[in-house]
């Protein structure tokens, strides 16, 4: 079933679903109805009756009974003004006011949720393109299965008994068209797949993600903390969690310094006359925090984004054409003022701390830069155990682009010269791009099987124009550098929250916070635990992070041995050296890990520590 | 001689340099005279009259006639209403002021400011307490030499051959009581110490403090930069400076690491309720950034300082008297909001990256931690090659102290022994506690003499109460611990504006941006110089700062070895490696440091740049 099928059974279910509320309440009346990642929605007014997940039962066994009905789904065309009488006469107010809207608004620009409300499969790429204008509607179109009629776009799966497996998963509130100002509906929520066993997939991979959710594991694993004093989206992270943030940050940063990056610093907080150079404040002035100055009268912001002030640092000396590329690193935190509702965890925070990097390039150096990053992204997934594939968003031959046409050319086919050199698995798409230029964009597959955008390589041929960048070319006249920024991890929170997810906080040995806890037996064993810290002392790891001692703390107390495993497990400690007296004998440790139980001799622990 | 004869001696300076001008402008009108450290300054209107350099000459020699006549101070006093037709008669309208405030407010609070303008002696420790009341003032004094008589509190030397070495420095506009609304007189700056040998030796440390000027210095070695459109205050790390910060942060990070510290991760920005709930708020809320969000309705504020972020952390989990002390160690940048014509520089920035720490201990642990501390920035000092002494500030009988009384005698003991047992160099001074507890300033001496405050610990009775923090006793019971706030290199900005006068730019060979240059003398050593890097690549230093890769470069432009060496030398590259034929064929390296120039074998090249 390709994606396509897939769509239109989803939708069709949507149907299904609304057709069986209407059999057990006949007065609801319907909102809007989409097809979702992995399913789809419908939005019911019920008045004072609420649905509950008590009642999913008896609506799913209704949604049955309709789909072993098998009916056809018919489509037929009315004009917009008798399908306003047809919504009327059925009591369906919430559509009337839909076409109402389509009555009026048809020829104008149509947003992309009005179009996604009413159905309407949307125009290809109309998400990233707000300017795509809906031709003039004079019909309408809608669908029937048996008794259920539904004003609707399309399309639909051929009948009610071919619409795969699904199962209603939730119900929440939710306001008529996103306003809290309209009347709260009530969204019934299911997840659909072709078969009985991909749905079963699913709904297992469900099980596990919620094990795995990240912020039930960072406070298990007491890796961050949020404080109501300090506010939503700023988590702060507490030793263990800043291990996490270090390590990881440590390795893309070795990756990239090995290629001639070279760390820079700039301040959080800027005046607004940056980002009025830039353009962004034009762009993004409303989305940033401001800052103000009780002492001068600087209109301020925290920074979203770092390339403005890396600009300034190119800036900063006369560059020549011997000097290209400069490629600056810096680790540093980002603020974007976000709705405090969209908050949770880490996925979505107020304070991102990025792993940036900025290239000025000359543009023939275009191509081994990209690679260069490309190298880096590859080595720093196969060191975290995640597998990537990306995309190469190119420019369409619309205007909306800044910069030279044939700049772009270049620049694309040097793009997937990098990424075809480095072997990664790749697709292509047009109008994808920024308007300054195109980009690749990193997706990692975590252990559950779902794909995150996280790194990304970009370029950029606008900012080095706006502020006036330059270098002196081999004969003397001043020219442009391109801009290659790129992040690796891209925000360290989001990261961590994919990373958490995608280990069930089974942390790599090199990354895990407390890396081996020593579990005693009894007392007797203190002296030989002495001689066993001195070895993990003096064991450093160099892969694939440079440099990293071990983290161990001992359990001495006076507990039994199952407690303390019981406790080092629920703390994932991925190595833990159980001590008694007959291992002091043998001069050994027991070695707990993941994989099992194994004796180690203390001369070869060192050894075994680097080869994890 | 004494502090307080330097002090009377330069005061007399201020007078005759006055008297001087009457000499030579007899319409001068004279605002006030103060002592300032290594000399003093006169406040004078000069109508349209300009004092230029040029015009030194001429008042010195005035100054020296004056001081030849040996003319005795002679202290005479005047009810307060004498005093003023004293000044009227005299055509002084500043004194006249001087004398109209000091009448209306003489019972009432007189700030510093006032006091200092009088030329009054001041209780000792009025700076740090602002609550000492002036007693009624009735009569007022004025002092004579010769034919001229000014309003004064006094001391002064016994008569005008008795004065030391002086110069005039310079001439700078002032506002009338430092208010710009006021007149703009013309500050008149000299120097002074009691033998012309102290001076010549300030003169000779002043020329050398300009060749290390950080500002200077900071662009001949690409160390940071500013720029406009990000605003003052704000310093940008290049690459070069950035790996000053880096390793300087390391090396202070990896002392407390050692003992027992861990990082940890805050935002910069809170909630302002965070600084309510500490009572910064309150305190210091009008010297804050304050953030504004846009998409909420939080009130914000950029950290100017980390501790409460902190207690928050330690809030996270219950604790216990078995998990004390825990230490926590960020390295973050804290945002004030300085006036920007107080910035320039390093010195004085409005973004400072503290590596700043907290230790959460119980009271019978303060010992022992600060014990810890003090052994840390003994050991960083001494890696950066700066002399260490410190001041133990306790606090006096006033009531101006929070915590309890035995808590804090304790604490100071316990202060105290940690200094002893470190046997770092100590004076005490009581009442310069903080409010909330005493606290240890290190001051460190740079090469040309000048004494620095930088790393300070400080003990906190009061943020632990304000924030309900606790602990389990042994018994059960909850207790409070105690803070100890630390930061070793203060702020890391202004700690680099010290360390690159202390150094003039020829930094410490682990810590130099750009550790070893190699030079060639032509290209047929091209092939031993990929010799010499693979060997440079190879190495890597321990000491002070663990894991440090050599960062070198090569020079192997086609131009004069002459040329190449002097631009190494500029950029006070410590270790430049000149490879020619002779040293290919010998396999040495002729290595040119601010010692000399020695031939090394290449063999034993990673061994010589180890030992360095």
């Amino acid at each position: 079933m390709n994606e396509d099928q897939l769509y239109a059974m989803r939708h069709s279910l949507a149907h299904i679903t609304a057709q069986a509320v209407q059999h057990l309440w006949p007065e609801a009346k319907f909102g809007v109805g989409p097809v979702v990642e992995n399913g789809f929605y419908y939005d019911i007014d019920l008045g004072d009756v609420k649905i509950s997940e008590d009642d999913f039962k008896k609506i799913e066994k209704e949604m049955r009974a309709i789909i072993n009905k098998d009916y056809p789904f018919e489509r037929t065309e009315k004009p917009i003004d008798e399908a306003l009488t047809w919504a009327k006469d059925a009591k369906q107010p919430y559509k009337v006011e839909l076409l109402n809207d389509l009555k009026r608004e048809g020829t104008t620009l149509a947003s992309e949720l009005d179009a996604a409300m009413m159905g309407m499969e949307l125009p290809a790429g109309i998400g990233g393109s707000p300017h795509v204008e809906l031709k003039s509607v004079v019909d309408v179109s809608f669908y029937t299965d048996g008794d259920f009629t539904d004003l609707c776009r399309g399309p639909h799966a051929e009948s009610t008994g071919k619409v795969g497996a699904f199962k209603l998963m939730r119900v929440a509130g939710a306001y008529w068209r996103g306003n809290e100002k309209n009347p709260q509906m009530q969204r019934l929520y299911g997840v659909a797949f072709a078969t009985q066993e991909e749905l079963d997939a699913h709904l297992t991979m469900l099980e596990e993600a919620k094990k795995r959710d990240h912020r039930k594991l960072g406070k298990e694993l007491d890796l961050y903390t949020t404080s109501n004093l300090v506010g939503s989206g700023l988590p702060m992270f507490t030793p263990r969690g800043t291990v996490l943030r270090d390590k990881a940050a440590a390795l893309s940063n070795q990756l990239r310094e090995q290629r001639g990056f070279q760390k820079v610093w700039t301040p959080h907080i800027t005046k607004k006359e940056l980002y009025e150079a830039s353009g962004h404040w034009a762009k993004f002035g409303d989305e940033l925090f401001l800052v103000k100055s009780q002492e001068t009268s600087d209109e301020m912001a925290l920074k979203p984004m770092n390339c403005p002030h890396h600009t300034q640092i190119f800036a900063s000396q006369p560059r020549s054409y011997k000097d290209m590329p400069l490629r600056f690193l810096e680790t540093t935190t980002d603020y974007r003022d976000e709705k405090t509702g969209e908050l949770g965890g880490l996925n979505r925070v107020r304070s991102l701390t990025q792993d940036d990097s900025h290239v000025f390039c000359r543009p023939d150096q275009i191509e081994e830069e990209v690679n260069g990053l490309m190298a880096s992204a590859n080595e720093l997934y196969a060191g975290l155990g995640m597998k990537l594939r990306v995309r190469l968003s190119y420019r369409d031959n619309s205007d909306a682009y800044l910069g030279d046409q044939s700049l772009w050319e270049s620049a694309q086919q040097q793009l997937k010269a990098a990424v075809v050199a480095n072997k990664i698995e790749f697709f292509e798409q047009e109008g994808e791009a920024a308007f300054y230029g195109p980009k690749i964009d990193f997706m990692a597959t975590d252990a559950i099987g779902r794909e995150h955008q996280l790194a990304t390589v970009q370029l950029d041929f606008v900012q080095p124009e706006r502020f006036g960048l330059e270098y002196a070319g081999s004969d003397g006249s001043m020219e442009r550098p391109v801009m290659v920024h790129s992040a690796l991890l891209g925000s360290i929170e989001r990261f961590l929250s994919v990373f958490i997810e995608h280990t069930g906080g089974w942390f790599p040995f090199w990354i895990a916070p407390e890396q081996v806890r020593i579990l005693t037996i009894n007392d007797t064993v203190l002296d030989y635990v002495n001689e066993i810290t001195t070895v993990l002392s003096d064991t450093v790891s160099m892969k694939p992070v440079k440099y990293n001692e071990v983290r161990f703390t001992t359990d001495d107390r006076n507990e039994s041995l199952g407690k303390k495993i019981r406790e080092a497990t629920a703390m994932k400690i991925p190595v833990q050296l159980i001590v008694g007296p007959k291992d002091k004998e043998s001069r050994e440790v027991s070695v707990r890990t993941q994989a099992g139980e194994e004796k180690v001799g203390l001369d070869r622990l060192e050894e075994y520590l680097k080869a994890l």
